[in-house]
C-alpha cells in the first residue's frame, strides 16, 4: 500500500473480512460497489492482497465488472501462493456447492513473496502444505522426498528454514502447477486434469463442515482416501500408500474424518461426475510422483468405497502404532 | 417445448417474470438455483426463450454456473432478434448503472423466427425499431429507406406486410449488426464501436426513468439528440438531420424527454469515457448510412450541449409544423 502510495496512485480500499463461508455472491457484489463507487473505468485494475478467498472474489468480480475489468493478485499465504494465485480462475460457492458460480479470467500480475509468509498462523502455513503434497504426488518424487526430509520444519518456521529447500519447495510448487495447468488453462480442451487429485470428496467435507473444515485440511484427508482408493484398485503399492498418508500425519494434516462416509463419497462421485462433464475423470496416484485416472465409475466395484474407508482407518492404525513404536 | 419435448427430451422449464428492472444479479442467481437443482453437468446447455432481458440473463448465468456452461437463444422479440441476441455479450444492471456487470459468452445456437413477431405487442414491434433505424443510419442507406417506406406498415403488421421488406429488413439487420460485431467480438481489440450509436444518453435516461422508459424508446431519443451534435459538429447537414428525426417520429418513436437536460448528457458523457477507456468514442452520423466518431471531449465545446439540446427541440418542431401543413 505504502509502495502504491509512493508511486502517486492512491488506490481506493476496501477491506474485506472473508473465509470460506464468505465465498458468496455478497462479496463479489461488494467488491463490485467498491469499483463503481471508485469510478473505475474499463482500463481499471483490481488489487487482490491476501490468500486465496481474496484472489477468487477480486478475479470474479473483475470478471464482471463493465464485462472484464483487469486485476492483480498479491498472494500472502501459503495456499495462494503455491496453488490459489496460480492459474486464472476465481469463484464462489453458491448453496454448499464449492466454486459452484465462478470465472476463467487471466490476472495481469500474480505476486509471491516468501517473506509475507513470516505473519502467517501456523495452521496456515499447514494448510498450504496439502497442495504441496497434491502436486508432488502427481508429478514430482524429489518434491516428496524434500517433504519427507524437511516438511515439519518447514512449517514450523514459517519457511524460513531450511532456506534453500524453503525457495525451491515453493518453485518447484508453482512451476509444477504451471505446466500442468499451461496446456489447457480455460478447461476446454479436456476435464481429466491430475490437479484435481484431492479435489473428489473434498468440496463435500468442506461444506458439510459449513466451511469450518478448511480447504487444505479436506485436500489432505482427500489426498489419503483416495491414495486408499488407488490401492484397492491396484494401481498404488501397500509401500507407497504408507508413505502418502505418513507424510501427512507426520505434517499434522488429518487424513480421516467423522463425516467421511459410504453416502459422503458415493455423492462425491456424483457431483465429481457433473463438474466433469459426466465423467469421473479420478486422479490416482501411482506412486510417488506418478498419476493415473480412473475414468469411469465402472472401474470401481460397488464394494470399493466400503472396503477403502476400512483400508484407511487400517492404514491409520499401523501408521500409530509404528509411531508408538517409534516413542517406546 | 413440444418440440423439445418430441425429440426425448425433458429440460427443466423456469418461467421469470423479467423486465429492465428486474434485469439484476438476483434473476441470474434464479437461473443458476434452477441450474444446480436440474443438476446441470458441464456439458449442460440452458436455453433463453423471451426477449433481450431473458437473454442477458441467462447467458450471464451460464457463463458462471460451473465456470460456464452452454446456452442457447430462442429470440421472441424484435429487439432480441436483431439486437440483444446478435453477439455475445451478457449481463445485468447494477445500482441504476446499465449492464455494469456482464460478460462475454458465446451462444451455442441462436434462433430467429420472424413469425414469433405475431404475438407481440405493438409497442414492443416499435421499441425493436429503433435499433434497426440505428444500424440502418451507421451502414445502410437502403435499409433506412426501406424502413422511410415501409417503416409504419412493418410495425402496424407485426412485420407480416409488405413480407418481402419484412425479411430483407430482418435480414440486413442482423447481416450488418455480425458485420459490425466480428471484428471485435470481445471488444479487446478498440473500444471504438460504430454499433454504440444510440447507446450514450440512453443508458441514464432508462436508469432515470427507474427502466420504465423502454430500451428501444431510449435508444430513439439518443439517436435524435446524437444526430443533433454531429449536426453541430459539421458532421451532420441539416436536410440529413430533418430526416433522422422525421423516420424516428414517422415510427411514432420518442425523440425527446422530460429527464433529457445538460447535467444528464454531462454525467452520460462521463459514464461514456469510463466505459469505453477514458475516451468518449462517441459514434455520430456523418449521412444516412455512414458514421464517425467524436473521439474525445475536446472535439465539442463546452456550449455544446446547450446548444444541440436547443437543435433538437428546434428540429422538432419544425417537423410538427410541416405535418401540420400536410394534414391541412
Amino acid at each position: 500500500m505504502r509502495a502504491l502510495k509512493k508511486s502517486g496512485t492512491s488506490p481506493e480500499v476496501l477491506v474485506l473480512e472473508l473465509g470460506e463461508e464468505r465465498k458468496f455472491m455478497p462479496s463479489v457484489l461488494k467488491v463490485a460497489q467498491c469499483a463503481q463507487r471508485a469510478g473505475v473505468d474499463r482500463h481499471g485494475i483490481l488489487v487482490a492482497l491476501g490468500g486465496g478467498v481474496v484472489g477468487d472474489i477480486v478475479s470474479f468480480a473483475a470478471s464482471m465488472i463493465r464485462r472484464g475489468v483487469g486485476h492483480a493478485r498479491i498472494a500472502t499465504t501459503l495456499m495462494a501462493q503455491i496453488d490459489a494465485a496460480v492459474g486464472i480462475k476465481g469463484g464462489v460457492n453458491f448453496n454448499q456447492s464449492k466454486n459452484y458460480l465462478g470465472c476463467f479470467h487471466p490476472p495481469e500480475e500474480v505476486l509471491v513473496d516468501p517473506d509475507l509468509l513470516k505473519s502467517l498462523p501456523l495452521a496456515a502455513v499447514r494448510q498450504g502444505m496439502a497442495e504441496i503434497v497434491k502436486i508432488a504426488m502427481i508429478r514430482d518424487r524429489r518434491l516428496f522426498e524434500m517433504l519427507e526430509e524437511c516438511g515439519e520444519t518447514l512449517i514450523g518456521t514459517r519457511f524460513a528454514q531450511p532456506v534453500a529447500v524453503a525457495d525451491e519447495v515453493i518453485t518447484r510448487s508453482i512451476d509444477g502447477m504451471l505446466i500442468e495447468l499451461s496446456s489447457n488453462p480455460y478447461e476446454n480442451m479436456t476435464l481429466e486434469r491430475y490437479v484435481d487429485l484431492g479435489h473428489m470428496i473434498s468440496p463435500a467435507l468442506e461444506a458439510q463442515s459449513g466451511y469450518t473444515l478448511h480447504h487444505g485440511e479436506a485436500v489432505a484427508i482427500d489426498l489419503a482416501y483416495t491414495s486408499c482408493i488407488a490401492n484397492d484398485a491396484g494401481h498404488l503399492s501397500d509401500e507407497d500408500l504408507l508413505r502418502v498418508i505418513g507424510l501427512l500425519r507426520r505434517l499434522d494434516l488429518p487424513t480421516n474424518h467423522a463425516f467421511l462416509n459410504e453416502a459422503l463419497v458415493l455423492r462425491a462421485f456424483e457431483d465429481t461426475e457433473k463438474h466433469r462433464g459426466g465423467a469421473l475423470n479420478l486422479p490416482v496416484p501411482t506412486g510417488i510422483g506418478t498419476c493415473d485416472f480412473i475414468r469411469s465409475r465402472a472401474e470401481l466395484s460397488d464394494a470399493t468405497v466400503t472396503r477403502t474407508l476400512m483400508r484407511l482407518a487400517e492404514t491409520e492404525d499401523m501408521l500409530s502404532e509404528a509411531d508408538l513404536c517409534v516413542v517406546i
